[in-house]
C-alpha cells in the first residue's frame, strides 16, 4: 500500500509490542520485545479505506496462547501481537467511522494502528460505562459468556451450573448470568482470593480453590451432591475428567477453552468420555464469533444490568504498553484477578 | 407374585441363560451358563397386567456389556441375561396385547418370559420384513441410527461422514441413511471382509481396516483431504483422537457408543479435545430412548426404502439359546458380520 501523505503530515513515535518467535510451552515475557524506535503518520494511505486509531486498552485472553504456536492463524513473528482492544479513530478512510469513534474489535499492540480490516469491528455507542469494558464485560469476553451459556447450554431455572476458571473474563460473568436466571452456581479459581470475590463479591453460591483440592472428583461431589446440569468449561484437562463423573442426565458443557492446556507439550489424557453416554450429555465448543449477531441483544441485557449494579465486573488492568508481555504471560499462572486488560493511554 | 393358576395349566421346561456374577474386563462365556432344569406355566399369573411371551429372537448389543458390572443398572447375578427381542405373545393379562401378537422390547434370555414392564415394549405392525429386523434395522440401533445421524448429527447433502464399526448393527445403517442424503461416506471396520461388505454390499463409498492402519490420523486425512463434517462415534479411544484432529469447521459428533473401551479396567486417555475448540465441534452422546417418539416417523422412512431395496441390512444370526454366550461375547472381538442376533425358536 503506497504511502500517500505529504511531508508536512504528523508522523509521531508509535511503540509496539512484538512478536519475536514461535512459542513452545509456557511463554514468557522474551517472547515479545518493546519496539521504541517506530513511527507512524497519523493519516491513513491515500486511496485505502482504513481506520488509523490510536489504541486506548488491549486486551489478554487466553486464546492468543494458540495464536503464538506455528499454523495457518499465527501471529507473525518480527510483527505486533494482534487482539482485542478498545480505540480512538484519528483519522478515516471508511464512511461508516470518522474521527473521534470509539471502536472495539482486532488491532495491534502498539500506540496507533491502521486497521484494514473490518471484519468484527464495532463502533462503541453507549459511553456511559468505563471504556475498558469493551475488552470484557461489553466485548468479546461478554459475547463469549452469553453465547456460551445462554445459547449452548439452555439453561433452566433451579439448575446446578459449575463454572472454571470462574474469576475470570468470561466465567465471572457466567456465574452472574445463571444467578440471574435462578440457578444454582459453584466456581472454582486458583486462589484464596478470587474464591472470596466470587462468593462475596460475585455472588456465586459456592467457590473453591482448585489447587487445595487432592481429589476434584471429591470436591465436586461435595458442592453438587445431585450432580452438575451445566459445565461451563475454561480449563478442561483433569478438572473436564473429574466433571464428566458428575455431570446429571442430559447436562450440558459449553466447551469455551481450556487453558490447563494450551501451554503443554502434549495435553493430558481425559479418561471419562463413556459418561458422556451414561448420562446423554452434550458438549459443544463455541467462540464469540459464532454469536455476533446477537451483540444488539446481548447489549439490551447486560446494559441495564450494569446500570443497575446486578452485574459487576472485576478487573485487572496494566498499565502502559510495556506492562503488556507481563500481563499477557501471568494468565497463564493466574497472576489476574479478573479480566485482565492494558491500559495504554487515556482517551 | 402369587401363582394364580391350576394344576392343570401347562407348565414347559424354560431353558435360560443365566448371568453368573459381575464381569471385569472381557466378557468370556463362562460369566453366563446355560440352566436347562427349569420350568414355566404359559399362563400369566392371575391379577397380573403382564404378557406370557415365547421368545423367537435376541439382539446381541454392545451396551449390554455396561450392564454387566456392578452399578445402578447392572443385571442380576443369578439371573436370565435381559436384552431386546422380538416375542410372541402367548397369554396376556393387557388388553393393549392379545395372544398371537408379536412384539419387540426389552425381554429375558430364555425361551420363555413373563414381561411386565411395558415401558418401550412395541407391537410389531409390519410383518413382510423378516422378524429378526426387529432386533435390529427396525428395532433399537435402527432407532438409534436414526436419531442419531438426522437428529444429533443434522446432516446436509454433500457432507463428509465417517463411521466407525461401520458394519456393525447401527453403522451399517448410518452410513447408508448418509448415502441417501448424498453425502460421501467413509466406514472402518476390523477385516478385510467387512471391508469389502461396506464398499460392495453397502454402497460406502470407501472403507478401511483401522487394524492395518498404523496412524489412524493418516489413515483419516488420507480419505477425508477436506475433513469430517459428521463422525458417528461407535468405538471412542483412539479412533476418537485421530477423528477429533481431522473434523471441518462446527463438525459434528454424534456418541453413540464407545466399544473399544467397555472392557478396559481404565479407559484410553483423549488428548486431542483441544480441536473441538479449534473447529467449533458439537458432540452430543444420545441413546435410542431419546428418540422412542420419533418411531412411526422412522418406519415410514425405512420401510419403504426396504421393501424398494435401497437399504439392505446385514445380519449375523446364531441358531439356539445355547449359542447366545459365545454370540454375545464375540461382539467385544468383532466376531459378528453385521447385526447379532441370537435365532431362540421359529414363529
Amino acid at each position: 500500500m503506497a504511502s500517500g501523505g505529504g511531508d508536512n503530515e504528523l508522523e509521531v513515535s508509535n511503540k509496539q509490542v512484538i512478536f519475536k518467535d514461535y512459542v513452545s510451552g509456557f511463554p514468557k515475557e522474551s517472547d515479545m520485545y518493546l519496539k521504541t524506535n517506530g513511527t507512524i503518520k497519523l493519516k491513513v494511505p491515500e486511496g485505502s479505506n482504513g481506520l488509523l486509531v490510536k489504541n486506548l486498552y488491549l486486551s489478554c485472553d487466553p486464546y492468543m496462547r494458540n495464536r503464538m504456536k506455528k499454523s495457518t492463524d499465527s501471529l507473525v513473528p518480527g510483527s505486533p501481537i494482534v487482539g482485542f482492544g478498545v480505540a480512538k479513530v484519528v483519522d478515516s478512510g471508511n464512511p461508516k467511522f470518522k474521527k473521534g469513534d470509539l471502536v472495539w474489535g482486532s488491532t495491534g499492540w502498539e500506540e496507533y494502528s491502521l486497521i484494514t480490516d473490518f471484519q468484527n469491528l464495532i463502533k462503541i455507542e453507549h459511553t456511559d460505562v468505563p471504556l475498558s469494558y469493551y475488552t470484557g464485560i461489553l466485548g468479546m469476553p461478554g459475547l463469549t459468556a452469553y453465547g456460551g451459556f445462554y445459547e449452548v447450554c439452555s439453561p433452566k431455572k433451579g439448575e446446578y451450573v459449575f463454572v472454571s476458571a470462574a474469576s475470570g473474563a468470561v466465567g465471572q460473568l457466567v456465574g452472574q448470568f445463571a444467578k440471574l436466571l435462578g440457578c444454582y452456581v459453584v466456581g472454582s479459581a486458583g486462589s484464596k482470593e478470587k474464591v472470596d470475590l466470587l462468593k462475596n463479591k460475585l455472588k456465586f453460591d459456592e467457590a473453591f480453590n482448585y489447587k487445595e483440592e487432592s481429589d476434584l472428583d471429591a470436591a465436586l461431589k461435595r458442592y453438587f451432591p445431585e450432580g452438575i446440569d451445566i459445565y461451563f468449561e475454561n480449563v478442561g484437562g483433569k478438572m473436564l475428567d473429574a466433571v464428566l463423573l458428575n455431570m446429571r442426565t442430559h447436562g450440558r458443557i459449553a466447551v469455551c477453552g481450556m487453558i490447563s492446556q494450551y501451554n503443554l507439550e502434549k495435553p493430558e489424557g481425559v479418561y471419562n468420555l463413556m459418561h458422556m453416554i451414561y448420562k446423554r450429555v452434550h458438549m459443544k465448543a463455541f467462540v464469540a464469533f459464532d454469536y455476533y449477531h446477537l451483540y444488539p441483544k446481548f447489549l439490551d441485557l447486560v446494559l441495564p444490568h450494569i446500570a443497575e449494579g446486578n452485574i459487576v465486573y472485576l478487573e485487572d488492568i496494566a498499565e502502559g504498553l510495556e506492562s503488556g508481555p507481563a500481563a499477557l504471560v501471568g494468565l497463564f499462572s493466574g497472576l489476574n484477578v479478573g479480566k485482565q486488560v492494558v491500559l495504554v493511554a487515556q482517551e
